[in-house]
């Protein structure tokens, strides 16, 4: 559960902060704390912003809630509203106010003395470093950055003003890392790409001798893995938001505001453009390029270049397991299938062909690739 | 290979102990390691469980093995057999009573000097914390819980007692781990969950105020992932196994004793019942519910809820590469294999339509979701 | 991008190390840098190994590319070339030199002062040891290895000459890492396998008392999991390339020199041959074997065993989302499709059978399996 604000915020506050307009309740009425609708007590501040949530709002205990003036009226009679157009991004805002009152005053001393920072690092002011960090030599960290607990900065990093490592992230030498950026635990940044060259059976190890340039505001998940370029750099855009767990190849390029969920894959040298969703579990082979504002189901394995934005798909339905096992033994019989289906429509039609045929270019997913 | 205990166990001792019949040896023989019947050597113990390892039985060389009275004439003639109705799980309780003999003494001092404990951390009795670990302000560790070298425990976060959390675990500010749990190393518990509202084109940051609550006796694997809620708690039940680099999306809730396989990712929202058994890689969309005792395939990706106990797959099966790139083109083909045989059937049958169509809705997963 | 060398080398420096004929340039010309043809820059030294890069040979700025002799022609007239039979192992040679040169000098004093090490730990010449690095009893390191910032080292664990492990990476106890290997950071060896027996709908847990022996020459990503056995080892073999957040079950056995790509999950007591390469996100069920030589497909999923070297898919293909609907509709349907099918088959062809069913076994995996 949301914790409660170290103080009560009323409404008229609240309002004049954030506007919107008061409904059924009073300026000078509090609240100090954040929740769903489902869960809201007495003294909590909830939102309602789609009509399948009236079932939930109905019974809610919120003091107040934020709602579009339309749906006002599925709150219970005494709930106050705030009324507000887009009562998700009003609620957003709301809430990163809330968090800010809810962080921690920094540490003091700000930079822990168990912390182990080479002479030559360049440490900005207001930075907070963690307790058994180490910063090597010649690396720089920006104003109003934060370094948590055993992150490991190498030899010659950057990190941007105001970006945060969360406990235990590894950023290797020579990398970047923006401003206004967030870490999550254990992610490692700068690891060597998988670069090997077969001679005579072996795997004889291609140096990785780039970097990983990560932009402004980007965010990054707990437990992923940004591997460094072989000659040039990987780069993730302005903007980009990585959910946990995902791996991203050598020499990848991502472009700006582009979203990965979960346990994604990027192969090296795939290229993704500017505003994606990749969902979770998806695989990026190597070496392909995706042009912008491309949606990718989860689970999906991109196997050619994208070159036209839109919703593409590749998951096998799930099903109950008896009838999986039917549908994947036909599966492989698929293609004599079709052999059986054109001679039935030879035959029937004579000498001629079957018509049939031409359907087969459907749905295929770009022909010009 | 699992090292010897630091003495000898007699099988009289062992039979007292957990019970057995002993056939063809002495109570005073003596065993000192456990193994698998194909590499057991002189002084080893083993069990039979299932008649399909009959040939490995016949060559073993262990000196006692755990069986059923129905298997015991599998074994050599000199071996001893220690005769019980479920061998699998009697070598279960042996196992845990040799792996405590085996489990070092607590280090000495049991908490580390170079650990960083803040003043106000409350650390009950006979607890052991490891070199460079953090707590942090307000957190509480439970009696005989383990912290392991290099671990984060953040402001006000609860570990149970009798608790390990192996060497660099991170547990953020507000989180709960129950009692008698066991996290692996590199794990992620709190990491803020993927919520983002796109705005303009840019994706502006919803602060995840919730927490991950852990009940009790919940092993988790190691370099998982697991977020915390947005508003209300992230919640794994009592007793859940998770294996590794598994990640669980905010606000999911898991019921009592499941377990999931490696690799499996978990989408925001997702709540998953009691006694399920996700496969390894297996994804689950969010916002959807998973009733009580469900088993999922490996690889398969569940996109809506299921609300029927059951097995459930959906996995594109393995062929030789040429073979797949057959069945993949015709699966572009199918919709239009499908309305060609329908007019086939329908020219075959004169005006009166295809009978075939009324088997359209077999192995549907769930026609009432 | 690749960092300049501390100092200039000559061609002819270059081809006395490494072989080569100079063709269109001067022994004493210099370079500095590698870099792709793209990036390439005066002062850098690129190379050409297929016909399909001619556009970038064209307009690379390179200062010497190494090519053979058949692509020589592709480059601009100015750039001076090195003639070689194989360009990319040419070249991989010449980077691992350059990596060399670009690597820091060892830290001084080798053992950061902040390092906790067992006095029973055995410490070999020459080894150097990261800030916050934990070594526990008994361990040993050999000559020369490196091991990073806020490593684990566990008990009686071995550690072989030259090996490196990148910070924070947890090596369990009793675990062996061979001679000359990497391991990325957030790597954990030896987590317990994921062994549990159920008991009255509860889940005991099987203790893991086997370990972690990996071999010579092994390289393994970042955030890798690889579990201990439950009596036997896991064994990774001699010379196999680990890609990053990949997911090694118990009691696993990997031949020589098999790679695996990112995001790989390989269930419990399965076998992999030796100089297999198993794609992306793949996953290998437990309890099988994969003979030597085989190539599995990214995102597909090993369920049986597999006894013929060969390359095996299983990926359901991506389409546009609309087309991918109506063809995951239909193949809910295909065992129908193929019911009626026959059908028309039986009445076209009259009392005798459908011919076509012998078409029935095409496509199949390994029918002898």
């Amino acid at each position: 559960m949301a914790r409660p604000l170290p103080r009560e915020i009323s409404l008229g506050e609240l309002i004049e902060r954030f506007g919107g307009e008061l409904a059924g309740g009073q300026p000078g009425q509090t609240v100090r704390r954040l929740a769903s609708l489902a869960a809201a007590r007495q003294g909590d501040l909830g939102f309602l912003s789609a009509a399948r949530h009236r079932a939930e709002a109905a019974g809610t205990g919120a003091s107040a809630v934020i709602v579009t003036p339309g749906l006002a009226d599925a709150l219970p009679a005494g709930t106050a509203r705030i009324l507000v157009p887009d009562p998700y991004a009003h609620f957003a805002a709301v809430a990163r106010w809330f968090a800010q009152m809810l962080e921690p005053p920094p540490p003091s001393p700000p930079i822990h003395p168990s912390a182990s920072i080479d002479p030559s690092a360049s440490i900005a002011a207001n930075v907070s470093i963690g307790a058994h960090a180490v910063i090597e030599a010649g690396a720089q960290v920006g104003e109003g950055a934060s370094i948590g607990a055993g992150c490991f900065v190498g030899r010659e990093v950057r990190v941007g003003a105001g970006t945060r490592l969360h406990p235990g992230v590894s950023v290797y030498h020579d990398c970047i890392v923006g401003a206004r950026c967030i870490v999550h635990a254990g992610s490692v940044i700068g690891s060597d790409g998988f670069g090997f060259a077969r001679e005579a059976g072996r795997w004889a190890k291609i140096p990785q001798l780039g970097a990983v340039v990560i932009g402004d505001e980007v965010e990054i998940g707990s437990n992923c893995s940004i591997d460094r370029g072989a000659l040039e750099d990987t780069v993730i855009g302005d903007g980009c938001k990585l959910d946990n767990l995902i791996q991203i190849g050598h020499n990848v390029v991502i472009g700006e505001h582009t979203a990965l969920a979960g346990c994604v894959g990027v192969a090296g040298s795939a290229r993704i453009g500017r505003r994606c969703m990749i969902g979770g579990s998806a695989g990026i082979l190597g070496h392909l390029e995706i042009c912008d504002d491309v949606v990718i189901s989860a689970m999906s394995l991109v196997t050619r270049s994208i070159r036209q934005p839109g919703f593409y798909s590749g998951v096998f339905p799930l099903m109950d397991n008896a009838g999986w096992e039917k549908a994947a033994a036909t599966l492989r019989q698929l293609p004599g299938l079709r052999t059986r289906l054109r001679r039935l429509e030879r035959d029937a039609a004579g000498v001629g062909g079957a018509p049939g045929e031409s359907a087969q270019q459907d749905n295929s997913i770009d022909p010009k690739d």
